[in-house]
């Protein structure tokens, strides 16, 4: 599919609104991946796509959850992980993404994962932080993303389980995983060469 | 084992500050269990031992897990868990306890863990909520536990999860599924009989 079809396709399944953010997230993950040091192109394509079921209706993005034998476990928790995971399912079948480091870019950029990719991290924390995002706590993690991906993208789920504790609902157990592998990662980084 | 002599063997375990603690745990388990309907006795006997390895030297705590089999990964997050886990192993090596509902309120009482048993339960709870404790957020917990076990257990593994966020530390993932489980259960006992 042509870059220009396929940025048409996906604007016209989302209101206007949520098409700037998405625009914030190409610009955004772009600029983190040519930073970090991966695939820009594919953080481009993976922006462009991660929000593509997000407007769709949640019994829609349910179904397409449990008969396309994507985690069960998902429809246990928080709504607002459905749209990820079926929206990789999506890009593939829709929209002729078979570069399966773009589709897990867009299955983990909500609920992230352990272990997870650079190209993962950037897509996940430029969602985050993209300039359009006005949440407290959102200019710290623009700050750390200018000298830690890992530091910036662990600040940013802090703050996801932070909100999920105080509202009393249930964290998707992968968030935790995610999170606990930056700290390992970034503890690694930190070793002294020797 | 004589239930004196038991008591003694452990006392002679910790500093007399730690069997202090032990002591309100003793108390405040008894207390709950007959609150909340389990066995008190074995609330009892589970919480003599709860900390039977806490002053152990962390070596040979780990010593323990990696030798006899109990979970490897425990020793990839915090060393407060480790002796819950140790705990439970020397209370039926050198205390005779064999009795597996006390031994898994021994080995859970740190981390919880899914699904875990009333008897579990409030023999975590009271390792949080006895006498000597004294932590911001305490009063609320013992306030909480005069109407539902599990809501005061919620709020208890949230303070800690919190705690840990902040600085900067991995969440034990069994902890996670521990509060989300309690969530569940709470929402569950919440419906209107049908």
């Amino acid at each position: 599919m042509e870059r220009k079809q396929l940025i048409e396709g996906v604007k016209a399944q989302m209101p206007a609104k949520r098409w700037e953010h998405t625009l914030g997230v190409m610009e955004t993950s772009v600029w983190l991946a040519r930073k970090y040091g991966c695939d820009a192109d594919k953080a481009y394509i993976a922006s462009i796509l991660h929000d593509v079921c997000k407007y769709w209706p949640v019994q829609e993005q349910a179904k397409v959850i449990r008969e396309q034998g994507l985690p069960q476990d998902l429809l246990d928790y928080d709504k607002e992980l459905w749209h990820a995971h079926a929206g990789a399912y999506i890009a593939k079948r829709d929209y002729g993404i078979d570069d399966e480091a773009i589709l897990d870019a867009i299955r983990y950029h909500t609920s992230g994962r352990e272990h997870m990719t650079l190209l993962e991290k950037v897509v996940c924390l430029a969602d985050y932080m993209e300039p359009g995002r006005d949440f407290p706590g959102v200019h710290n993690i623009r700050e750390i993303a200018e000298h830690s991906v890992e530091k910036a993208l662990l600040t940013a789920f802090d703050g996801t389980i932070r909100f999920l504790l105080e509202h009393g609902k249930k964290v998707y157990p992968q968030t935790l995983y995610a999170r606990n592998g930056l700290i390992d990662e970034i503890k690694q980084s930190e070793l002294p060469e020797s």
